[in-house]
This record gives structure tokens, sequence and C-alpha cells, in this order.
């Protein structure tokens, strides 16, 4: 597996020098602007196509061979991108097959993002493009990784992906028994008795069994996989020491990412938070969740792909970046793991649907501008703050979000229409992440060991395996942190007969027995009374999703406060070894989690990076050579004084240690041993 | 005409034992828990299709015979289901023609009731099926009725489809000029001079000829009608004496349902109210609404065929119905003429959209829940009640909801978009309902002769023989109430030339020169002074559609507050024969029709069951061999005081007479002479 | 070019006889209460296809001149026009090139207005049925001009039109080169190496390439030019005297209507407000915009073709305009410029989607509503001020409105979703309106040399000459105001390089270095002190779209209040020649435009037809043979007192001068010289 260690921090962004290729000038005051803005790293070649092949077999690839040369005279380095985001018309004029259909319907040419990703026609295209494109560049020294396609995404319902679909299903069931077992077939006459007779999940078509929903769902994830090795197997082949990424996409949800960690040697991320929407802080911990789920794909340091210096232009409001925001994300980029600060763009086209997405240099052309000044000043802080690169996190909690659970927990009719996943994991993730303690955010499959604490409080589906893994954590001393409509399906999504959590119910010594659901507006509560168990007491609100519990084996902590199942247990606990299982029976105010995880981290003796952080300030550790990097962030609207760790600013080069005071937006990065 | 008449009430609901088929252990624990929860009534087979016919001709129908074997040997009976609200994918995929077209698009093989109507293979399908399934079980012993297919719903546009809905055509009209006229089609050009040239109303064709649509939408329900007679040919022939049924959908209003008269025994319902959405009282009222109307499509006994013992599973929020609501809620649709309380579901399948539908049975496999500890309950008590099975409902009074009036009015564009013709209903409906009456709700074509009070309020259509009817009611001595935006259009929707209410002018003798609408939060008032026509006086908010009135022989009783009709007729009543017909002209608060219905019953002499009925109780009587069983129940959140028939209580064997107080979600029954 | 020049007022509107041609008693009627009510202008034959052609080739035109015929007979006139709304069925059967296409799928038949404008099949068949209709009716008396079609509108995606639009396009751009260039095609290898690889943009499509996009819309325009070219190119021949119209719709934006000034001799226009749902004087100014708009497109006196004389039937609450609201509007749109009073509809037919939309005759039959009064006192009145017919409009003011840059600013993704270029031009209209001046609304191509004040808020694309326009104006003396967002693409759509205003920097003399967007509820504010440039000061709301502005010879007058670009100009003025630019950098509550303007125009000495106008009232004045005629509205719900110009009042014949007190919808009329 080809490495991705870059010698310091990538700085950079998306370079489309194809859309300037009359205009000299400006490719030439690109590299001034480059070079005056610490920026050392470009992805080039995206969506590219047309330009490298403007006709069938006719390969002109001088122009990005020119731009490459240039970085390289200049120092600068670039990711090349294959170009399979986006087709060229004569392709899909005179190859029909390569567009997507729905319905039997095919889609016209254009856009992007809409190719089939089996078909033959395509996949040939591709290979010979990137055996092309690697050998052209295979020894080119400004290439220092390769950027895959464009933010995989969708799905086609072509003949030749049903008959991929039934070939994946044929290896994975072996027989029409078992895919009709599986997807309990038996309802609704739903049984197969033909492979012939299995479509894909269309509008028009079959979309009640969710059974066949989830195994579509993880086809389209093995197909898009299966389309990257056909990317990557020249590449890999010519150039085999260059690592390859792709960039996955913020909130994004229909490929499960965490399979790509068999094709990728790191992880890109695009990012495009709404700053300035809701408070900074609030904006903060979404960013935060989703910067440690994608570094908790593969737990290695990953790539800050694409984000925005400004604005971007596809928000229903594109709200300017406040001053020092651009700063402060990028710093949080890097400290949840990021080796680069990369945007989308460099610079603003002319024309075409993004030509009012930020940039580094507008239509204005100049570096005179408020956000090139803001840029130059992130250049110049990454420089400084090189040493870090490469530093790895370490944390002693998880939280567990796994995407086919997610996707069978959407799929599911009741209890709630919306299930509010990605809503409710976050919460988790606030609460916890107000400890100063590292997070990772990783899918069941990962491995438990490491971690002291591990909060999987929505965990629909549990996979073979999962239940006797969390056994040996909580076994050898864990804590696990389970809620309400979890354990309930199988990896089929077929509910465990036996009654909820399902498997997972030894370990909560709790049975289920009904969830209930309230509408907006109405409410339940938990009261905690004075107990041993946990150092925390009082009423807190919840409502939404309610398990009705049975204790088998669990201690009642809190208590519902009203309705028919008043009194009965909303939070429990179970001892099972040296460790300890938690249950929230409903989804509670956010009050209720911070406290609740306040105390359990204490009892759990989880090490804070930064204790008594104020509120708004957000922290993290990377950790390198025996080095420490401690980042402190402030996104309240105020100063807020926070007690660091003693050790050596990376910014100032002072030592630091004690009560110091950040300003709104104020960050600061401490070496310490 | 077979008859429905259990000898005792039926309790039980669809169970689907070929999902557990290889589950031997569990078909034993079904049998087990039926007889402890008092189950003696299930619907099996629906949806079996590919259990029964696993190939094209391929029947296996043993499963099926053991079920009603052991149902037999254990004192249990069976409504036993065709298959066809269901295909087996063989025969989607070997004869397309059986699936549904729109905009010539055929749908994919998939979900439910989707199946094309028309066509003669599925048809002849259905007709093979059907015909083994009456001859292998007519005589068994368990077999008590036919549940026809399931849900009956939806259109097909295929051209088997066009073809039939142009023969029908034919038959209505014989010529196409008096299709011209009936659909006015000298308007934008729309005169058809060929047959052929006439399509059914779909997206991407012809929607502006509302002749056309209501024709289209009674082809629907002519054709559907049809479908159910190619279904029970065989079962009627095979199994004369053996009732049929088909189950009905709250709610669902594109079928003309009272026309399945002629093809059903007694009529099926599928209740899914939204208990704990709003108030009990609400609920109660709206789903009392709904059983009075399916009551009325006969005028006779019915099946409450599906409800839930708990929660569903498609609501937005599938709320749990609160300790209690179960057995009010079951004992209402008994009060209401049900002569069974039947459940979806028996058990939950582990699989499909609906394992979390609630059930008798859980995916906990046991007896030990709450829900079914409710659900035993209410066999106790209806075994408790059994004298009362098969008894009729007298009413007084009777509510004219009239699906093709419904039809025209939804179709209509003007004076507002959103009609809310249900809304409206339900108000009048609400105020009769309190005055402690049975109510019937029926179409325009039933006997009028029977009542004291109709309220016709929102009758937009008047179809041919209607007007005249409803004068022969009043010239005899009955009370008509009339209302705003009615008698505008003849049963092809062309307008009455002359001006509304059109042939309900000489009764109401009112001229509605216009109809206001008025937007949300704009109101009027109806100001009412003391006077000798009705007891009621006051001012009351009224507003949405508002008719201005010229007085043609009415009495102006109340009078428009403001605007610049103010001060003209907003309530009036003119003098026919031995009765009189009241004209509400606005819609108005629920005060103003409470206040009105008390007012007008009385002077009507209509006898309330229990009179000075409490907030939230509500009553209904049953008459049998010359018994009256009175059913009081209280759907307030607090004890009521209610004055009580003499009688002796079904439920105690006591004798009760005057105040008793029912404690919230309480309810009596009891019986008088 | 033939001239529209009616004798007197036009008042009548959609007479369809064709519903009722088997009812000649209800044709006479017409004639009789057509008389009663001032009415003596109909437009006859719309849709009428099927009557004058029911089957191919023969025609059957009797009918008409018998209405003709009686027309002419009682002093009444027509406007004549061709059926192409709508399509006989047999047409649509036997030719279904005809029927318009979408994404390959062929619309069925049905509604109306849904034709293929390219297909030669029905170019053919309009060109037939036109020269029929124009050689029988060329020399008949009652015919006063043509009434094309009705209410063009839509698009069609067949083979034909895609050929169509190609050829066009070639005929813009001879190469594809050019085409690439313009349409910026180097992003997302959207290059085109072949004609036949462009496609309009349809749903499954292309539309991610606003340069394609923009040229379509174009073309959709051209197109349908193109066919008003293939209707009018026999009558213009048969019948060269008669002026031909077609008529526009309220707030339809998609067809460039200014462009038609080519084919039509006046403009008509379709308008229906909807009186009631806000406060009149709302309305009104909401009304006279578009008033101003249609008179704008030729700059001429045009005809108000269709209005409600009391409800309309498609609004989702079609409230009926109050007493004196049908007279006020309609002295309205003769005080804007029109020359008629047309309503939609003469009589209400019994069926179709129209049968509950206003009309002068309704379902009663009868002249007996109140309508039909109202629409005789309206008739009276026109008769009255008849020496105002054809009278001109002349303005001091001008506000732009750029179908183009509306477009392009529409499909431009950022800085916010929803751009609201109608609401912001209505605000500039509005505070301009206050000053009771005469505005014209006009697009970009028109001159500019009349005005002393031209108002381009909005101007998003800057087509080629019209800064040098504007240059050439201010230079002369003249006011220009500029707004947000403004000069940012060309007519291509591609961003002027340099930053924006564009071509507009010059005169602005600020660079708008960004541009923010703000969230619904976050404000900032203009705060203006006192100062030698403006007679205004204070603070000012302001959000939506922020431009922070970089001054470059502007002056600032105003500031932003708060955020990170407090301080900077938030409202600027720079002088040229002898005239300034403004430039408003923000969007503004009303109050800031009422006050800009009001202190604007007295600057800029700008003449008040009246001054010192209450809330609520409107004025304009309209000229003719020296002779002045101002119009007083009172929109207010309350009397206003107006100071009057010195003049002959055209309703009472009295001498006026003064103050005069208005009541609520009241008016006055004055000729002074």
């Amino acid at each position: 597996m080809a490495q991705f260690k870059l010698p310091a921090f990538g700085h950079g962004g998306d370079y489309n020098p194809d859309q300037w290729l009359d205009r000299p000038d400006v490719l030439e005051d690109d590299i001034r602007y480059m070079k005056e803005a610490g920026v050392n790293l470009l992805s080039v070649g995206i969506f590219a196509w047309a330009a490298l092949e403007p006709e069938e077999g006719k390969y002109t690839f001088g122009w990005l061979r020119d731009i490459l040369d240039n970085f390289h005279k200049n120092g600068i380095s670039a990711f090349l991108a294959t170009p399979s985001g986006a087709r060229p018309a004569w392709m899909s004029k005179k190859y029909p097959e390569v567009l997507r259909y729905e319905n039997g319907v095919k889609f016209e040419h254009g856009n992007r993002h809409n190719h089939c990703f089996t078909s033959p026609v395509y996949r040939s295209f591709v290979t010979k493009m990137n055996t092309r494109l690697a050998e052209e560049f295979a020894s080119h020294p400004a290439v220092v990784g390769w950027h895959i396609s464009n933010e995989y995404s969708g799905q086609c319902h072509c003949e030749n992906c049903q008959r991929a679909f039934r070939k994946w299903l044929k290896e994975k069931y072996h027989t029409l028994e078992n895919v009709n077992k599986a997807w309990w077939t038996s309802f609704w006459s739903k049984t197969f008795t033909d492979w012939d007779q299995i479509r894909s999940p269309e509008r028009n078509g079959e979309t009640s069994l969710t059974g066949l929903t989830l195994d579509w769902m993880r086809f389209v994830t093995h197909q898009t996989i299966d389309f990257v090795k056909c990317e990557t197997a020249p590449i890999k082949k010519i150039t085999p020491n260059l690592p390859v990424t792709i960039n996955t996409m913020q909130n994004f949800t229909f490929l499960s990412y965490p399979k790509f960690a068999e094709v990728v040697d790191f992880m890109g991320y695009d990012c495009y938070s709404k700053w300035g929407k809701y408070s900074d802080y609030r904006t903060a911990v979404d960013t935060a969740f989703t910067y440690d789920s994608v570094r908790g794909y593969l737990l290695k340091p990953w790539s800050l792909m694409e984000s925005t210096p400004s604005q971007v232009n596809w928000h229903d409001v594109c709200k300017i970046k406040r001053p020092g925001i651009h700063m402060l994300s990028s710093v949080q980029a890097v400290a949840h793991g990021s080796d680069t600060v990369m945007m989308f763009q460099w610079r603003k086209g002319r024309g075409g649907p993004e030509k009012f997405h930020g940039a580094v240099i507008g239509h204005d052309m100049t570096n005179k501008t408020r956000v090139f000044k803001e840029v130059k000043e992130v250049g110049a802080l990454l420089e400084k703050i090189s040493p870090i690169v490469n530093a790895e996190i370490k944390s002693e909690c998880a939280l567990i979000y796994d995407f086919e659970s997610f996707w069978a927990l959407n799929e599911a009719q009741g209890p709630v229409k919306d299930k509010e996943y990605h809503k409710v994991l976050v919460s988790h993730y606030e609460a916890l992440s107000k400890r100063g303690v590292n997070i990772d955010v990783i899918d069941s499959e990962k491995d438990f060991n490491a971690y002291k604490v591990i909060a999987a409080p929505y965990l629909y589906m549990v996979k073979p395996g999962v239940a006797e893994r969390l056994e040996a954590f909580v076994e050898n001393g864990g804590t696990l942190v389970l809620g309400y409509f979890s354990g309930v399906a199988d990896e089929n999504d077929l509910c465990f007969l036996g009654g909820a959590p399902g498997p997972l119910k030894k370990l909560a010594g709790v049975w289920a027995e009904e969830t209930d659901a309230l509408y907006d507006g109405q409410k339940n509560a938990i009261v905690i009374n004075k107990n041993d168990d946990i150092d925390m007491q009082g009423r807190y609100e919840c409502g939404f999703m309610l398990d009705v519990l049975n204790l088998e084996g669990a201690k009642m902590v809190g208590a519902y406060e009203s309705d028919y199942y008043a009194g009965t247990g909303a939070l429990t606990v179970k001892k099972t070894g040296k460790g300890e299982t938690w249950y929230i029976a409903a989804r509670t105010e956010q009050r209720f989690l911070d406290d609740f995880y306040k105390a359990l981290l204490k009892s759990s003796n989880v090490t804070p990076i930064v204790s008594g952080l104020p509120d708004g300030v957000t922290v993290t550790e990377r950790e390198k050579d025996g080095n420490r990097y401690v980042f402190v962030m402030n996104f309240s609207e105020k100063d807020a004084s926070v007690s660091l760790p003693e050790g050596v600013s990376m910014i100032t080069g002072e030592c630091v240690k004690g009560l110091k005071v950040l300003p709104a937006n104020g960050f600061e990065i401490i070496c310490r041993k």
C-alpha cells in the first residue's frame, strides 16, 4: 500500500486551468498568487475529460504537462485527478449505455456524476484514460498522489446493473431459498422463484422489501468500489508508490464510506458547513462530528480535500464566512486529523453553475481581497505548525455510527417516520466533546478493544459478532452506552425474536417491550434521584421515541415521570465482568447527555486533554514521535478563559501554562511532551 | 344472498401462518395464545398467492388446510381470503399485462394492490385460483365467510382499461353527441368526434374535463366492482351459503363504497385512527363518523376487519394506544354496529414493511405483554355481551355524505382550492352526536322516509330525483338542513341554470347569487336575535365560503354581521308542507352547529337515547328482538357523571338507573326493554 | 403597421357563443344584456377550433358569421381570435407530432396551450385556418382587430424543436467554438464537438449550463414569435388594416414579452390580481407595476384584454372583488394606459374548468346581479371619459425590468436561492409611485434619453451597449440608481472580469468585492448621517443580499452599522458629467426606498403630477391633443384629502381645484390644460 505522508501540510485546492488555456497571463498570475498565499498543493484534471480526450482516442495531455511542469518549477505539488466524474458529450452520444437509467428511461447527457458504474464501455474508456494518464505522468515530480474521480454518488438501474446485482446476490446467497428467507418474502406474496424476477428497488417498482433495498444499497457501494478498482488498476500498476484517494462528501449517506478503506490509501473529504446560520459552536460541533467520522473510516490522518474560503453557491443562503472563521475552521480540520487544508476552488470560472462558489481568486482577478488575505494567513500558519503533519489521534472514547444500521433504520416503517439518526448521534458526540477528549466515530465492525467508553445509542441493526465483541469489551472493563430502538434487527433487517434489544439484551439487562412515539410538543421526563451508580440527579425532558422496559437484570437509575409507564425504567445500568452497560430508554434533552457523560467519563477514568472547558471551546490532541499537540479552539462569541496544559505554543513559540484568555474565534496549539 | 350472522362477536384479525411454516412451534403457540385471548375468528390467506400457487398451475393448499383443520379442532373460525391483493413475481414476469400502466409507462412488479382490474389474464388467474380455493374449502367447517382480496384501490390506464372505459361510456351515453353535451366539450375545443379520441384522465393527458374525470372515477368503481364479481362468481356458485365481504379503508375516497353493496353480503372496514394525537374525544368523533359511514353503505351491521391493538407503523408518529383505549375503541366499533373486533395483525413478521405494525403477539413471541393482556380483556368483554351480536341500529337523523358529489366538488376549480368536504361533514356529525342520538351517514340515493332530520349541508351535486325525494321528505314533516355551495351542479357536473341551489331552490326559498371566499384569518359573523323559529341566539363567527343570498320565500333567521352583505340572510328557514328547510349560508364555528342542532332536534321531536350528555361522552343504541342495548362511552380525560337509562348492565349484570360516574375511558352497556 | 385606435374605450370581454349554439334564446339575451351594460367589444372564437373545423378540412363558419352580423346590427365590435390555443381531438389523434414532448415522452391530448410551436403540421393547419378566417371575415364591419391565439406559453422538446434550436444556435454563433466559449463549456467536461450533441435543457438532461438554458429561453421566445408570424402572415396579407395583438399574462415570465413588439400592433394583457388578500393599496401597487410593465413593452396604449368582474376560479381562495373595486381597478387600467376594459368572461359556461370563473352573466342567466350592475356602471363611466381614448403617457422616471437579466439571475446558483427579482423591483416602483409621477417600466434595450431618473437596482446582466448608453444618460444630467448584485454577467451569463458591477463600475465608482447573504431574521442596517448629497438621514434595516464595497471614486453617503463590514459604504454616489449614480448596496426596508426616492426625485427636478399624496392614493396622467388627464385613485380604506390640480372633472363636468376628499375606493379624473 502506498503511503500518504506529506512532508508538510498541504495547502491549496481544486484548480481548473483548462478553463483558462486561452489566457496564459491568467495561468501566470495563478502561480504567482499561489506562492504568495503559501499554496503548495492543487488537485488538477477533475472533470477535464473533454480537454484530455476531445475526440475518441485522441489524447491531448500537453496542456496538463505544462501546468505540472510549471508547478514543479515553482515548488508546488499536485493531486492528479482521473476525469471520470463527467464524460464528454461525444461519448454519451456514441455509447448511450454509459448513461444512467431509471424505470427504463435513459437520462440524457448533462450535468455530472451520472454514468453507469457497471457499463463495460465506460469502464473500458476509464481504463484507457487512466492508463494513459498514469503512463504520461508516472514519474512527474509534481505529482504526489491520485485523486480518483470526484464525489462518487448515485445509482443506475440499467439492465447491465440488474445483471450485476443478481450476480452479486448469487455470490452472497447461493440459493433463492436463502434470498427468500433473508428478505422475508413470505409476506405480500413476494417469494422469488427465479433470479430474473429480482430487480433493483426503483420508483415504479419494488419498494417494500427492506431486505432487497438494503442489499441494493450494499451492492451500490460494492459496485462503486468495484468501479474504483477499475479506475485504480492501471494506476496502481504503473505508479505503485503514489497514494490514491477519493473525496467523500459531507452528509452524503448513500455509500458506506468505511468500505472504501480497501481501495484508498487515505481518505479525502469535502466539507461545506453552514457557518453563520446557527451559532459558531453549533456548527463547530456538527463539523467536528463529520471530521471524526471521516477519520474513523481508516482511523488515520486524512485530507480535507475541499472547503470554501468564503461562501458556497448552493446553500439556500450562501452567507460569507466571517473573518477568522476560515482560519479557525481550517485549524479545526487539522486538529481532527487532516493533513491538508484544500479549498474548492482556486479561481472562479466565468461561467457554469459554480461561478459564484467561493474561491481564492475571484472575478476581480486580484490578490487584493479579504478572502485572499485570510487564505494567505492560513498558509503561513500551516507552515508554522508543519511538525504536526502526519501526527495520529488516539481516543479513549468511541461513538458507533454504522451506515448499514442507519440505512435499515431509515427504511423501517415506524415508530416514527423521520428517524433523525444523524441528529441523535451528534447529540451524543456533543456531550462527549464537551468533556475535552478525542472521540473516534466508528462503524460497528471496527476493533473495540482500545476504548474505555463506547457509545452505541441507536444501534438498530446488530450484525453478526458485534454483540459478542461488545460483551468482551464490557467484560474487560469497558463502559457501554445503549439506547432506545436498538438491537432490533439482524444484518438482513429481520427482527430478533425474543424481544429488543435482541443480542444486546444480555448486556443491557432489559427487555424493551414497547417503543412508544410522541408527537411534536408531547413530552415525558426522566427523573433521577441521588444514587450510587452515577453522579447525576434531576429531571430531564424526553420524547420522540421511548422504550417501555422490563428489567431483566439491570438496575433502574432513572424512571419515567408520567404516562402509563411512569415509574418504570428510563435509565438503567447492568454490570458485566469488570464493566457496565447503560441503557438510555428515550430521547432526551441535551442537558441530560451532558450531565450523563460528564459523570460517566469521570467514573470510567477517561482522561481529558483539557479539563473544565468553558462553553464554546473545544479541544483535540494529535501525537507524533512522542510529542503531543493540543489544539484549543474558541467557537464561542466571546473571550474564553481556558486552563491550558503546560507546553510550547506552536504559534508564538513561547511557553504556555495555566489560564489563558482566548478571544472569540481564537485558538492555541501547544506542543507538550 | 348469503347471511352474515355470527353466533357471537368475532374477535381476532389477520393471520399469516404462511410466514411461519418452518416453525411448527410458533404455529402451535398461536393456537394456544388465541384461545387464551378469546380469539375466535381469523382472516387467512390474504396475500398468500405465492404460497398457494408457487408456480403457474401448481397449487399447494396443504398448509392452509392444516391451519383450518387446526382452527376447527380448537373452535376457531376463519374468513378465507382470496389472494389477489398481491401477485407472485412469476406472473408479472410472464404476463406483464397484469401490471398497471400510467402515461404509457408500465409499473414494475413490486409492492401490492397494483394489478390491472381489466386484464383478461389476471381475471383468468383469479378465476382459477378462487375456483380451486372454493372447491378445496367449500365445506370446511372452520370457514364462516369470504374475505375478497384486500383494500381494493387504485387505477390502471393500460389500453385494455381504455377500451373498457369507452365501452362503459357507450353503454351509458349511446352517442358521442350525448357525451359532448354531458361533458360540455364546447369549451376549449374539446368536442370528441370519435370514441377512440377519449382517454382516461392521466397526469400527461386530459385533466380539465371534469365530466370526463367524474365518469372515469365512476368507471373505476364500476370496474373494481366488476372485478369483485369476477372474484366472487366461482365462490358464489360453489359456496352459496358463505357470506362475502371486502375490507374498505378509512378515509379512502376514490371508490364509491356504497356501490359495493351489490357484491358483498356485509361490509368490512379497516380503521386506523390516530389515538393520542389530538384529544380522545376529537378522535372518537372522527372515528364514529367513519363507523356510521361504513354502516351506512348497507345500513346493516358490519365488520371491523382491521384495527391495531396498539400502534400502527405508517403514521408519521406511531403513538401507542394508551391503556384502556383499545378496549374503548373496540367497544365503540360494536356500539356503532360492528359484529367483530378484528385486528391487524395477530403476529408480527420478522421482516417486511409491516414488521413494526402492532400485533397481538410481538417479536418477543410471548403472551406476557401489556398488549396481549388488553386484547384478552376485549375477548372477555365480547363474550360477555354476546347477546348483542346481530343487533340493528335505527336512526331518526341522517347526514348525507355523497361520494360523487364529493368527487365533483373536489374537482371544481373555485371558490376555494381545498374544499374540506370531510371536515365540514364531520362538524355536522359532531353536533348531531352531542345530542345523544344514532346517526345514519348515507349517500343521496338512500331512502329518506325513515328520518325526522336530514342534514345535507354540502350537497354540491344534486342527482336526478334527489330534490323530488327531499321535497317529499319535507312535505311529510321532515326537517332538512342545507348549506353553502349546494345545489350547484347536476350528475354530469353541469351547473344548474337559474342559480344555486338549483333544484333545491324551491325547498330552501333562497337564491345564492354569489359564493364569497375568505382567506385564512378573515372572518365574518352570523348574528341571530331572539326569534320564534329556533331556540338560539347570539353571534357566531363564520368564514371560508359564504353564500350571498336573495330570499325567495325563505325567512331570514340570522344575518351576516359585516362586509358588503352585512344584514343579509346567513341563516334562513322555509316551511313546506308539514316540514321545513334550513339553509346555513356560511361555514361557521362549531359552537353554531352545536347550538343549532340542539334547538333543531328538540323542535323536530328527535328522541335522544340519553339526554344531557356531559362533554366528551357519546352514546349509541342497538336493537334486537325487542331489546335495546345502550352504549355509553366516556372519551373525556376525566370522570363524567351520566344520567343512565334504566336497565341491566351487560358488564356487571346489575340493574342501573340514574346518575352514574364513568371514569375517563370508562363505558357502560345497558340492556333496556 | 396597422393602427390600434379605437373610437371609444372598448368595454367587454371573452365571449363563447359556441357553447350555446343550441340555445338561441341565450344568444339573444346576450345582445340585449351587452347593450344594457354598455358592452361594445367582445373577443370571439378563442378555443373555437372544434366548432370551426369539426373534421379535417371541413370548415363551419356560419355560426360565427351570424354572431358577427348580429354584433354589427347592434353596434358591437369584435376582436376576432385565431383558435390555435387548443386543438381539436381529431388533429392530435391523426398527427401526434402536434403534441408536446418532454424527455422523449409525448403528452397526451388534453387541456390547452400545449402544442408544439415548431411542428410543420400544426403550422400548416394554423395557416389554413387563419387564411380561411381572414378571407371569410376580411371585410366584416364588426371586426376591429385580431386576437392571435391565447396566452402563449410553454415549451416543447421534440426532435423538431431540437433541430430548430440547433439551427437558431448556428445562426447566432456560426461555430461550435463560439458556442463553447459563450457557454463556458470548459467546466465539467461540457465541450461540444458536434452540433447534434446539443439538446434543450430538460428534467432528465442538461440543467447545469446556464448559457445553454438562457439561449434555450431566448429560443423559446424566438420560436413563439416565429409561430405568431406564421399565424399572422395570412392575416396581415388579407386584412392589412386590422391591428393584431396577443394577450400576455400577469406574472408569466418565461417569454420575453417586449420582443413581441415586432409582431403585434398593440399589446394585450390579462390581469387577475388578488384583490382582498392584502390591503387594496398593496394590490394596487402590485397591479400598477404590471400595467406599467405591459405599457413598457411598446410604450404605447395597450388593452386590458382579460380581467374578472368579480372573482376568479383558480386562486387558492377566490375572494369576491368588494363593491367598487371592479370600477376602481378598471379605472386604474385606463389610468395606466389601457384603452379597453375587457373581462373574462361574458357568460359562465355550464361545464368545464372555468365554469366558476367570474362573468358578467352567471348561471342565474339574468341581469339582476350585483356584478351586472357594477359592470354596467363601468360601461357608463367609460363612455363619459371617452375623450381620453388613445391618450399617451409620458414619464420622467423609468425602472428597468429586464427579462433576460431576470432569467439569468434566477438561474444563478448563489448568493441566495430565491432571488425575489419581482419583489425587489416592485419595492422600487412603489417608492417612485408614492411621489405622484408616471413611471415607465422598461427593459434595458429601450431608449434612455427621455428620462430624468432611471432606477436599475438589480441589473445582474448588462448587455452590450447598455453601460455606454447609461453613461451617456448620466453624462447628460440623468440620475441613475443601481443596486447590489448588479453588473455581474454579460449577455452570455459570463461574469465580467475585474469585479462587479462590471461595466457599471465606472459610473458607480465602487467595486463590490463580496456579496454577503443573510438568513431570514438576520439583519444589518444602513446608517445615514446628515449630509449634502441627499436630503435624508436615519437608520434603516437591511438584509438578504449585501454588497461589501470598495470605493473607487464614489462617495460614501450611508454606512453599514454592524458586522465585519460595519462602517463601509452601503449607500454611495458618484457624479459623472452633469448627472450622478447612486449605489444601494443592500436590500433595505421599504421606508429607506420611500425616503430615498422622495429626496432624489426632488433633487432631480422630477415634476409630480400631484404633490403630497396621502397614504394609499395613487395618481397618473395621460396626454392627448394638448390635454392632460389626471387620474387620482384612493386605494386606502378611508377618506383621503387630496390636493387636486386645477381642471374639469371628467365625471361631474365641474371645475375642480384644491383639496378634495375622496372616499375609500373613490377616484377623480380631471382634464387640465
